[in-house]
C-alpha cells in the first residue's frame, strides 16, 4: 500500500495536471463569485451533495490533515473546497425532544422540509407519505440521480425517493426503487452506490427487471464508463463501496463525474445527490484515519460537482450533512495540541488493522510489525500487550464487526486517538450544527443559520420557480 | 434561588416589556437585512464580541437550552440572536504546528491580523510589537472601549490595547494599561470588567493613578451609571465578574449598554470590544449548565449591542469566537439524546456545588440534599458515595479550585454530564473552527470562512476606510 501522503501529493499536484488546474482555478472560486451571478436567475441544475456525520470539527480537521501533506508550502493553511464555499449552518434535530437526529429523520427533513421520527424514510410522525425531493423534481421533469458510497437503498438516498417508516428493511426500499422504475415516468434516472444484497436476493432479482424496463446495469466499477444514457444502474458490492483509506480508491468522484455527464446530455435540468455516506461510518468508529480519508473522497467529489457548476452557470452545487457523528474534539486530556500529521502517517482504518492482527500469531513482534506497517505511530511494550489481550477478548466476544464496536477496534482507535490527541464524545450522533456550503445560482439563498427543514423548503422553492 | 427556567420566562417574556419587544423586533433582523444597507458605506461604529470559547456546539447546545426555558411555544425551534446573524465560520490555528490555539495568539490574531504562539499578547513570534486594534483605531480618532467578565487585563481584552511577551503577567499588562492611558491621546476611553487585584496592588494602586488622568473610577456594580462620561474604568471584583449562574446577575448586557451610551455620546465614532469571557471557563471544567448560562449572558449583551445598531444604522457588530474550549458533545455514549430540559434544571455551578456539599457533613442525607436543591437531577445511592468520595479526595488532595480540575468538581460534572448525555474530549480548547456572526454595515464582508488573521484583517481595511 502506498503511502497516504504521497498519493495526495501525487493526486493533487502530479499525476493529474487537469486537478492541479482545477485546484488552482478554484482559488478564484468564492462565494462572492456566488454573489456576483445573476441572483434572480433560477438554477437549471442542483447538485446536492450530503457528507454524512460531517460537523464543523471534521472540516477544521480535513483543512489541516490536507494541508499536512502539503509540506507547508503555503505560509498560511491553504483553504479547502468547502472553505470556499461555506455559506452557513443548519440545525439538525428530529420532530422530538431527544435532539439528536439520525440519517433517515434529518435526510426525509433535507428531503421533504418536515421533520420526521428518527427511523422514518419519506414518512411523517403520523407515518403517512410526504412528498420527496424527487418526486418534486419529477414535477418540473427534471432528471434525477443518486451517487452513494452506502447502499443506495440506505437510509439518506432512500429519503429521497422512497417512503417506509423504518429505515431498516432495505429490501423493502429496494422494492420500492424498482416500483418507482416501473411507472411511465421512472422515479429515480440514475443510481451509483452499494447495496446489490437487496437487489439480487433469493426471492427476486431487481437488477434483472430493472434492466427489463430500461435500465443499463454494471456492477463491476471499471464498467462504469460502459453506461452511455439513463436510465442507469451501478450498483458495486453487497453492502458499502470499499472504504477510501483501506483500497486507496476515490470512486465517489468517478461516479460522481460520469453522473453529470449522463445527466447533463440530455439538456433537461437535472437533481444529482451525492453522499459521502462513510464519514458516517468512520464516524461512529472513532476512527480519525478513516474520517479524513472519506473527507477527502467528498472533496473530490465536490471538484467535480464544482467544475461541472463552473463551466455550465445553470447549477446550483448545495453541500451539508445530515449531523454531526461522533462529537469530534480536536483535542483531548487538556494539551494544547492536535497532531495531524500524525492522522496523515496512517494507512488503513482500524477495522483492516484489526483483521491484519487477527491474521497473526498475536505474538509482539507480530503485533508491533502490522501496527508499523499500517500506522507509523509509536506503540509501546504495553500498548502491544493491550492490542494482544483484546484481540484475544474480540475472538471471544463475537462482537459486531461492522459498527467498530469489537475491543480490537475500539482499542486500536482509542490507541490511535491518543496519540493524535484526537478525542470522540461519542460512537453515535449528536445534536451539533452542521455546515453548509453553496456555490453557483442560487447560492445567496443558503447564506446563514437555517433549520435542514428550511434548506429543503428553498430547494422546493428553488424546483418550483424553474420555467420549463 | 430562583429557578432558572421561571427567571428565563420571567426575563424573556414578562419582567423586562422592553426585552420582549426587542425579541419580537429582532425576528425581523437577519442577514438580509443587513445584506439591503448601503454595501459601500464604511461603518462609524464597530462593536467587536468575543464568546470566548464558544465553538459550533455551544450554539446548537445554546438553542435547544434557550427553547426548553419557553415551554415549546413555538413548534419549530426558535432561533437565537446568534442564529439570526450568522454569516460564516474562522479558523483559530496559532502560529504552529499545535494547531490549538490559546486565547491570547487567537486575541491577538483577531486584534492584529498576524498568527502567533501561545501566550503572545499584541507581538508575533519574533516578540516583536504588533499595531494591535485599539492603536488602528486611535489612527483614525475612534474612541475605544473594552467590556469583560474577566480581568481586563486577561489574555483576549488585553491583546487589543497591550504588547507583552506572556499573558501571565497581568499586573505588567496593567501597568501598560496605564502607560497606554497617560499620552496625550489615551488608548482605551472605556473599561469594565473585573481582576482589581492587578490594578490595586501594594506596589502601585492603578486606579487612583488612572483617576489622576480623568478617569471615572467605580468598584461596585450598582454605581456603574453613575460614570457619565469617558474616560470611564469600572473594575468589579480582584478576578472575574460573579458568574451568571451562580449570581443569576447577566451584568455583561448592562455593562455593555452603558459603555454604548457613554461611547455613542461623542458622536466621534468608536470601537467596542465586548468578551463573553466565562464561557471558556465553563468550557474548562466541562460544566454545561455553566456554560449554557455565560451563553445566555452574552445573549443579553449581543441583544443590547444589536438594538444599538439597529436604531444607529451606521454600526458593524461582529460576533465570533476565539476557540472552541472543551471539545462539547451534545451526545454521549452512543445514545442518541441530549437533554437540553435537564441541563435548565441546573440552578449552580459545579464549582459552587462543590462548596456547598465541602460545608456539610458528608452524610449521604446532607450531599443527596444539596444535589436536589441544586441540580433537580437524579442521583442513586451509588452516585452518593462516588461524591462523597470524591470530596474526602478533595480535601486531601488541595486541588486547583479555580479551574475546575478538582476531584470533587469533576465528579459532579461527570455525574451531570453522564445524566444529560453531554459529553467533553478534553479540559483544554480544540482546533475546532468557530461560528461568524454580523449584523449591520459591512456585515456581508464577513459572509463565508475566514481565518482568524483574515477576519481582523477585514476589520483593520474598514477601519482605515472611515472618512474622517
Amino acid at each position: 500500500m502506498c503511502c497516504l501522503r504521497v498519493y495526495l501529493n501525487q493526486f493533487l499536484f502530479v499525476k493529474k495536471p487537469c486537478y492541479l488546474f482545477l485546484i488552482l482555478g478554484l482559488v478564484s472560486f468564492s462565494y462572492q463569485e456566488a454573489y456576483a451571478e445573476n441572483i434572480k436567475k433560477m438554477p437549471k441544475n442542483i447538485i446536492f451533495m450530503i457528507g454524512d456525520g460531517m460537523g464543523f470539527s471534521y472540516l477544521s480537521a480535513y483543512r489541516y490533515y490536507r494541508h499536512a501533506s502539503q509540506k507547508n508550502i503555503f505560509i498560511h493553511t491553504e483553504k479547502t473546497l468547502f472553505d470556499k464555499i461555506l455559506v452557513g449552518s443548519s440545525g439538525t434535530h428530529p420532530h422530538d425532544e431527544t435532539l439528536v437526529t439520525d440519517s433517515a429523520a434529518s435526510a426525509t427533513a433535507l428531503s421533504t422540509g418536515t421533520k420526521t421520527y428518527n427511523g422514518a424514510i419519506g414518512v411523517n410522525i403520523d407515518r403517512q407519505v410526504l412528498p420527496v425531493f424527487f418526486e418534486k423534481a419529477k414535477e418540473k421533469n427534471l432528471l434525477t440521480g443518486l451517487v452513494v458510497t452506502s447502499p443506495i437503498t440506505h437510509a439518506t438516498p432512500a429519503s429521497f425517493y422512497a417512503h417506509h417508516v423504518s429505515r431498516k428493511d432495505q429490501s423493502h426500499i429496494a422494492n420500492e426503487f424498482y416500483k418507482s422504475s416501473n411507472q411511465k415516468v421512472p422515479l429515480v434516472d440514475l443510481a451509483f452506490g452499494g447495496g446489490l444484497s437487496f437487489f439480487k436476493r433469493e426471492d427476486r432479482d431487481l437488477t434483472k427487471e430493472l434492466e427489463s424496463l430500461g435500465y443499463g446495469f454494471v456492477s463491476d466499477m471499471s464498467k462504469l464508463n460502459s453506461l452511455k444514457k439513463i436510465p442507469a444502474l451501478g450498483i458495486f458490492g453487497d453492502y458499502g463501496l470499499p472504504s477510501a483509506l483501506d483500497n486507496n480508491v476515490y470512486a465517489l468522484a468517478d461516479m460522481t463525474d460520469h453522473a453529470l455527464n449522463l445527466l447533463d446530455k440530455e439538456d433537461r435540468g437535472f437533481v444529482l445527490l451525492v453522499e459521502g455516506s462513510q464519514i458516517d461510518w468512520c464516524g461512529h468508529a472513532n476512527d480519525i484515519a478513516c474520517a479524513m480519508s472519506e473527507m477527502h473522497a467528498f472533496e473530490l467529489a465536490l471538484s467535480k460537482a464544482l467544475n461541472f457548476a463552473k463551466k455550465d452557470r445553470e447549477t446550483l452545487v448545495i453541500v451539508t450533512a445530515d449531523h454531526e457523528t461522533g462529537g469530534l474534539s480536536l483535542g483531548a486530556t487538556g494539551e494544547y495540541q492536535w497532531l495531524a500529521k500524525d492522522v496523515l502517517k496512517i494507512q488503513a482504518g482500524s477495522i483492516s488493522i484489526a483483521a491484519e492482527i487477527l491474521k497473526t500469531d498475536l505474538s509482539h513482534t507480530a503485533i508491533y510489525d502490522v501496527w508499523e506497517r499500517y500506522t507509523g505511530l509509536s506503540l509501546s511494550s504495553s500498548d502491544v500487550s493491550r492490542l494482544k489481550q483484546a484481540a484475544v477478548d474480540f475472538r471471544k466476544s463475537k462482537a459486531d464487526w461492522d459498527i467498530g464496536t469489537g475491543p480490537l477496534i475500539v482499542a486500536i482507535n482509542e490507541l490511535i486517538n491518543s496519540k493524535t490527541y484526537t478525542a470522540w464524545g461519542t460512537s453515535g450522533h449528536t445534536a451539533a450544527d452542521v455546515p453548509v456550503m453553496a456555490y453557483g445560482v442560487g447560492a445567496r439563498h443558503f447564506v446563514g443559520f437555517n433549520d435542514n427543514t428550511e434548506i429543503a423548503r428553498i430547494l422546493h422553492r428553488l424546483v418550483d420557480k424553474i420555467q420549463r
